[in-house]
């Protein structure tokens, strides 16, 4: 069974080019991708936040929490 | 022709931790996944900082320096 990798960005510029290289680069023979647009889909961000997200990009592996550079704080997607 | 992916880290826990599960994820057919620990390969620290590594842990992904969570900054590892 693969495991689950979500990306959630917010279309920002470190956001785009964190997804494309580090989403690309993620085995898709282990794991199941999703990526989450946090600034269209404001309903997931009450579900990044329990994940334990705390600013995008972020990528969540296995259910950790692994921020990736730093694009915006999750509070200006409320 | 593989990229190279680069992992830098310094042994800290959430390198360590950021270490397992990001370079087990990245896709070994496209990638060769080199890893490289600062604290005790002090010659690579300038290499890193020379590729834009800030702190660790850091991923470089074809030239692109990803910097995820925040264990340490290079200027402690010098």
């Amino acid at each position: 069974m693969k495991s689950i990798a979500t990306f959630y960005h917010a279309g920002c510029p470190v956001c785009v080019s964190a997804e494309q290289l580090v989403v690309s680069a993620i085995d898709p023979n282990r794991f199941d991708v999703k990526v989450i647009h946090l600034g269209e889909d404001k309903s997931s961000v009450s579900v990044a936040e329990k994940a334990g997200v705390k600013s995008v990009p972020a990528l969540v592996l296995d259910g950790q929490v692994f921020h990736i550079n730093h694009g915006a704080p999750l509070s200006a997607l409320k």
